[in-house]
């Protein structure tokens, strides 16, 4: 999971690693995972494999890392000037491009593999706490584009965490019905009722009238 | 799953076989579910539900198909006669009591339960009609509700099923936050923010002004 401008300041062969257990988690779902199906995707083998990592467990906690610094990194890299326009492309980021007809699938593969692991982060506590430590630091960068657009006058004076919260789900939303259920009808209409949202609930009565 | 109201027009070995699913598929996840793990939830054993059911699938359909039948008896239960009440009322049922400190727990299997067969859904596409079906079910619910209000005047003249569907995937949102990641704070924030929605967003200008 490179960057999308294709630099990537980690290790070449986790990367490669991290790549082959979403493919396998994506492939065959959490219930089938084996270290030999995560093997299958990787050029160098099994044992390679152990010579890195120890488990099943520790393999899928290095995607869930790689998973959380990719977000990070993504939304850090957002170069807008203005606050509307950061959170247009937040907003876009989470989304993915799964409603994307020429373009959908590249990121089908991350979405599938997190929602596998959001469906047993009752079962284990490992998962579950990287799971949250992702969720709360997207929705503190959502809050925090959305407290420079309060402060500016972008936006109104939200409550920025709650405001950032219904945000985040709402995308996490759209990518479970057009991934997991292929309800993608349902997905981009929640998709322009979000954007409507910020548009007529955030955006400051005498901020920019129509960003898109 | 009988009705809250302690009425049930199934039979009751289904019920008690539907009921063994949940909490079986709750404690256990998908992964690791067996038709032995079910029938340790059920008190007629393992035998009594091979002469009802064929396969851990039939009996996932089964519990999947009365998950179905629940949501719809709850939302068409709902007797309130103001479209306004009844949009809240039907966004309690969703959200179930998740959220409540005195009686948490009680719903929280069953939209685990929900969770994983989601998460599986890609690999099942039994299970994905189930559910696909369902949310439809609901989300055309929800869009009857508002087509009510937006004739009589209590609601603006939104899109119906559009908002339907953004209603209910917030809903799922709270739901899986609270039960599967245990963020009940953000859970409550976005729970809070749904119903602002629908109060700026949803009731007409003229309409009742301080519902709750």
């Amino acid at each position: 999971m490179g960057r999308r401008d294709g630099t990537d300041d980690t290790d070449p062969h986790d990367s490669e690693i991290v790549w082959a257990v979403m493919q396998a988690l994506a492939k065959h779902g959490y219930a089938d995972l084996t270290t030999k199906k995560i093997a299958a995707e990787y050029s160098r083998g099994e044992s390679a494999l152990y010579y890195h990592y120890d488990s099943k467990d520790d393999l899928i906690c290095a995607f869930l890392d790689s998973s959380l610094d990719w977000f990070d990194q993504e939304l850090d890299a957002i170069d807008a000037a203005d606050p509307d326009e950061r959170l247009f492309e937040a907003c876009e980021i989470l989304i993915g491009n799964v409603l994307d007809p020429d373009d959908g699938g590249e990121y089908a593969g991350l979405y599938i593999a997190l929602a596998e692991l959001s469906a047993h982060a009752p079962y284990n506590e490992t998962f579950r706490e990287r799971l949250v430590k992702q969720q709360r630091s997207v929705i503190e960068k959502l809050a925090a584009i959305l407290d420079d657009g309060i402060e500016d006058g972008t936006f109104r004076p939200v409550d920025p965490e709650a405001t950032a919260a219904f945000l985040v789900v709402t995308c996490d939303s759209i990518i479970d019905h057009a991934v997991l259920l292929g309800m993608d009808d349902v997905a981009s209409m929640i998709r322009a009722q979000l954007f409507a949202f910020v548009r007529s609930n955030l955006l400051a009565a005498d901020g920019p009238d129509e960003l898109r």
